[in-house]
């Protein structure tokens, strides 16, 4: 197998750049288009945050299923304390009390009171909850009242937070911790969630040594394996494959057979002699995408194998990170069931210098944020140049329809977590 | 050990309430000045995204360690290209190529050059690169330029992304995940990071069933031990421990006592009679607050047991929510490396409605979306309705020194995630 024009000369169009780059609008209209059907799984509620719902989830029964006190005070009928005050104090006898997860079979009748704790069921008879602070006491058995209190006041009645029967949480649904409570709180121990993303990365290149390696010679070593995994476990997948393969036909196609749900394969994508990945995408699935209006990551490419996608990813580690958010991870955060935007804050802040850009192009450039609460562009701005990502506190993007921004103007700023 | 008056009737402080509540201010000022020394651990790069930096890293290489060509095209001497247009085309010969990871022995001479993919050595002789885009291939062995090019372009010069003996990453950084392809970069398998924050969850109450089990008779099921697990790993900690223990002082101070950083304890940390979790603090340690001027979470407390700290949390899910994300979760989040602010987007949108508050309060009101992006405050605002927490879009705080807002007011607000 040969594909790679091997002659010193470069003499077809794949030396010569990109006959042809797409908009990042179109890319992220296809891409917002695409979907990928998850399996099912069953998990313990206490690792279910995060996770995506794969049913609606109906209560069987009522959260509180008892009337409960809210309060620390005396189970009363309300009509009995009506007119009190500090002025008019109104005596209860008190017959018994009612404790949380044990209650009382006493009933409280007029004149009488029972004392209660907070989530202590309410006693037969009383129709509200009399605070503590609300009353004097008398001896042993007795308060004097000193405030009124309305009818149901203080009482968590049966049903009031889950009705038995609805629908407490949607499929689709990503499981807040709340959520997780809320499960818990009618009696779940386990539930049915989609499976992670299952993901596969695959460096490309002869040059690169596996991590660990010091570079030596002419090689470097794989960096942009470790990055991406730890940006898809951020966006909610799991790695199924992480490996290093040289410039090789063969093993890039197995690569690209093997199984998973997302391949993001970065190197050889281009269009040089040596960029045999977007070749062998057209060949074994389709090549939907190649070549964006964007600096970094003018190479990114993007397709299909049946029902897997595959991400074809600049090597140079900047342009990496920015396909990766920009496309990749958009895609996998999207499926993990969160918001598909950038997963980083965003707020307004003012460029000290102008940001040049070039119309037609969407730029992603490094800030700084300064002292004085403005940001600076980092000077050094190559796609090779990692260090541009670490030193940056985050990023502004520029739109194609913009030739950058003058200095003093109010931008909207990402910053790095 | 008997810490709980049996009395029928309230006849202390206790059943009263709080003499005196704490502001958030007094209680954030104390909570931000408090911290946890962490141990060291070695862990794998693929692992330690989010992770904080025990010590600074030192490269002791350069990145490149090798000047290297950025871009597809050909090693030239720059002054080869001078005035070179598509009207005044030069001829040089191309005497050999350089690929990634081999390079070539070859060197440029005035006249000649030699073809490059992004990321080959820089050919000996060469001082820049141009791009496969500014030539035209003329047979198998020359090249017409057709663009000038500058001296030192499109060329990554040694060190120019890391420099040798640099402090690459300083201590007490959080990785991002460029900061893990920094590290593996210049060779790192391993990094040294500070150990996760050793989080112990006990749920007191006699009421409280297993997680799993229907609610029944007078009995609620364990829910904020999931929630409170669910926040903490969230935030960056392990939990060590997640039990539930009736509300019995032999029980709870056993649990204080246990080996942990951080112990979050709900239930019993009011002032009722039952309530023995503040007492057992102030014997076993050091109440430092309790009771804070807020809604929900009032009977909040934090205190210490030698090095080690404990946070009171309400056994009401809404107020245990509120608890943790105001004072426990922005500890965890501070000694994780995060920052200490509440962990949601947070947005400015109109009020809807007006949103009561009472002057020398904190509130936390959850809120939801409108359609017409607006918002509005969710009115069943109970602090044991904790579906007003899973409805909710997310929640605007209060200040205590604001008696809420009036309709129409643009306030802050933070989306759950």
């Amino acid at each position: 197998m040969k594909l790679a024009d091997k002659n010193l000369i470069a003499d077809d169009v794949r030396m010569r750049g990109f006959k042809h780059r797409s908009s990042t609008e179109d890319v992220l209209d296809w891409l917002d288009q695409q979907s990928i059907d998850l399996a099912e799984l069953s998990i313990p509620i206490q690792h279910a945050a995060n996770r995506v719902l794969a049913h609606n989830i109906v209560s069987e029964i009522n959260i509180p299923n008892f009337a409960r006190s809210m309060m620390d005070g005396y189970a009363i009928i309300a009509a009995d304390a009506h007119g009190a005050s500090a002025y008019n104090q109104l005596e209860l006898q008190v017959i018994g009390k009612s404790m949380p997860g044990v209650g009382t079979d006493l009933v409280v009748t007029s004149g009488t009171a029972i004392k209660i704790m907070t989530g202590a069921p309410l006693p037969i008879g009383a129709t509200a909850v009399l605070p503590a602070e609300n009353i004097e006491a008398v001896g042993n058995s007795s308060i004097m009242v000193m405030e009124s209190v309305a009818e149901g006041r203080n009482i968590g009645q049966i049903g009031e937070d889950i009705t038995s029967g609805s629908v407490i949480l949607n499929q689709g649904r990503k499981l807040r911790p709340q959520d997780i409570a809320l499960l818990a709180s009618i009696g779940k121990k386990e539930i049915t969630v989609f499976k992670q993303l299952r993901i596969s990365i695959v460096i490309t290149g002869n040059e690169i040594l596996p991590i660990g390696s010091k570079p030596k010679n002419f090689q470097i070593t794989n960096s942009n394996g470790p990055m991406l995994e730890s940006l898809a476990l951020r966006d909610g997948a799991i790695i199924i494959n992480s490996i290093t393969i040289p410039d090789d036909p063969e093993a890039i196609e197995q690569a690209m057979l093997a199984d998973y749900d997302i391949l993001l394969i970065t190197g050889g994508t281009s269009v040089g002699e040596e960029d045999l990945v977007p070749l062998l995408l057209s060949k074994l699935g389709k090549l939907v995408f190649h070549g964006v209006a964007m600096r970094p990551s003018r190479s990114t490419g993007m397709g299909t194998i049946g029902k897997k996608h595959v991400f074809l990813i600049s090597g140079n580690p900047v342009a990496c990170l920015c396909a990766y958010d920009f496309f990749a991870g958009r895609f996998i955060r999207h499926l993990s069931g969160k918001k598909r935007n950038w997963p980083y804050f965003s707020t307004h802040k003012t460029l000290k210098q102008k940001l040049s850009s070039m119309l037609g192009r969407t730029d992603y450039a490094r800030i700084r944020l300064s002292s004085d609460d403005t940001i600076e562009p980092i000077a050094i701005s190559g796609a090779g140049i990692i260090s541009s990502t670490t030193i940056a506190d985050g990023f502004v993007i520029v739109p194609a329809n913009k030739e950058g921004y003058a200095a003093e103007t109010e931008v909207e700023v990402f910053l790095y977590d």
